[in-house]
């Protein structure tokens, strides 16, 4: 596995394998790799001729009050499991080489930021769009995965890469989960042990969502109430950020679920923001 | 000549130069095309074995009581002039393709877009750094021309293709001039003759304080004194926007110049606004 820390660098070795008539897959990581991530690469590693991991905690999209210096790293362990995988190349980029002084550059995908999770972080998508951008620039990845998990952010990407004609193919992969139905996410080493298993409330209530349009309610206030008494059952929900059903596309909360829509939440467990989302279809 | 509409076919055009080692020029231009903009079809004509040119009148980048539905447009003129300079693709994307149902994705390079014509015209660089990204990405161009009387355009497109990892080179070639001193300009067309004439006091404004720095003045309040006295000389001038000497990376106005300067101004001849620079070092 190469490693590669210089974006120049990594964008000579993309150009080259394109060249080459290499096909390159990208999966964009902050690293802590669980299974999650995992199931990205063996697909990208499956799907293209050269697979490239890029390991970058994004400073631009954590709020101030965020939990950028103590978000999980595990380098080691991730170089593990990634050669494990026979990833190709490992891409590491330093800050001063990503957002060098004077660094002015921002890519705004508006409308779809500003909703979900983006109205209780402010800035937060900007900051996604902005180093995806880039490493889509850096890597000329033809296809490039992501986890369903952050659902939102699959939305937005998509739109940017449609928006600015980027050209690579975004892949959605499904979200993976603990045994106890808690998705596969870098943050769940912040919670404790008992917080861990009271989590699963998150995944039940979505259960419950989905298992109610399943029997043919469509109604979201109805849906909401359901899938909020399941939430607040349990003690250990310090706070309900969202939790509703949404449009697939626009993100936004919809009356009556008619086609795919989008059952998604964010709570807080303790000082640990947790989101986790479910695709749902009446009549299925 | 080969004319594309479509951006994903250009797209793919230029893919398929850049995989058979055939290196693109893109020459960016909103039509109506003058000298100056064929001597950068030239230059880039030489440079590359591909070269695209672009014609495309951004909606984006005008602002609600700006010159979009007059700006002028010569489409058999331009096609006639950039046969005859032999140029290999006319790109001429459609507003529907360009900008479809849902577009939300806008660049922004904070800071220098907000300076000189940015004050003037809130939004307009927004528009030409989204425009900018999206046929640099559609047209992945080795190289790309840009005319130096847009000099604040070309300090805000060097910075956002360096920022967004871009990997095109960005080209500046100088301005051309009327016979009078008038940097040529599409707008131009807006002026009556007798206007035209009298806007030569712009380059004569300019001249004088180039030749005041020569001459060993670098206190930019003397530059500017001089500089108005000049522009306001003449009646035809309605209003004088800005009229100073700047950091050519940061655009900020400066008090005395040091090492490298531009003197920039932008001004209205009736409804007209023109704009034009120049650089200057003290001791050259």
């Amino acid at each position: 596995m190469e490693i590669i820390r210089i974006p120049r660098v990594m964008q000579e070795t993309s150009r080259g394998h394109l060249l080459h008539g290499r096909t390159v897959g990208l999966v964009p990581t902050m690293g802590a790799l669980h299974e999650g991530h995992l199931s990205l690469v063996r697909m990208a590693r499956e799907e293209n001729a050269v697979a490239v991991v890029s390991i970058y905690i994004n400073p631009v999209q954590f709020g101030p009050s965020e939990d950028l210096s103590k978000y999980p790293r595990d380098l080691e362990g991730d170089m593990e499991k990634l050669k494990r995988e026979d990833v190709d190349v490992l891409f590491l980029p330093d800050d001063a080489l990503m957002y060098p002084r004077g660094f002015s550059t921002y890519v705004d995908v508006r409308g779809l930021s500003e909703r979900l999770c983006g109205a209780y972080r402010p800035g937060h998508f900007r900051g996604v769009a902005t180093v995806v951008t880039k490493l889509l620039n850096i890597v000329s990845p033809i296809r490039t995965y992501f986890g369903q998990k952050d659902f939102q952010q699959t939305v937005i990407i998509r739109r940017l890469v449609k928006d600015l004609d980027m050209g690579t193919e975004i892949v959605v992969c499904p979200s993976l989960r603990e045994e106890n139905g808690l998705a596969m996410s870098s943050r769940n080493s912040y919670l404790t042990r008992k917080e861990r298993n009271a989590a699963s409330v998150i995944y039940r209530s979505l259960l419950q969502g989905s298992e109610a349009v399943k029997s043919g309610i469509i109604e979201v206030e109805v849906l909401k109430k359901l899938m909020m008494e399941q939430l607040t059952s349990e003690q250990v929900i310090s706070e309900v950020q969202y939790c509703s059903v949404y449009s697939t596309e626009t993100l936004d909360e919809i009356e009556r679920i008619e086609g795919e829509a989008l059952l998604a939440l964010a709570v807080r467990i303790g000082n640990t923001r947790l989101i986790d989302n479910m695709l749902v279809t009446p009549g299925r």
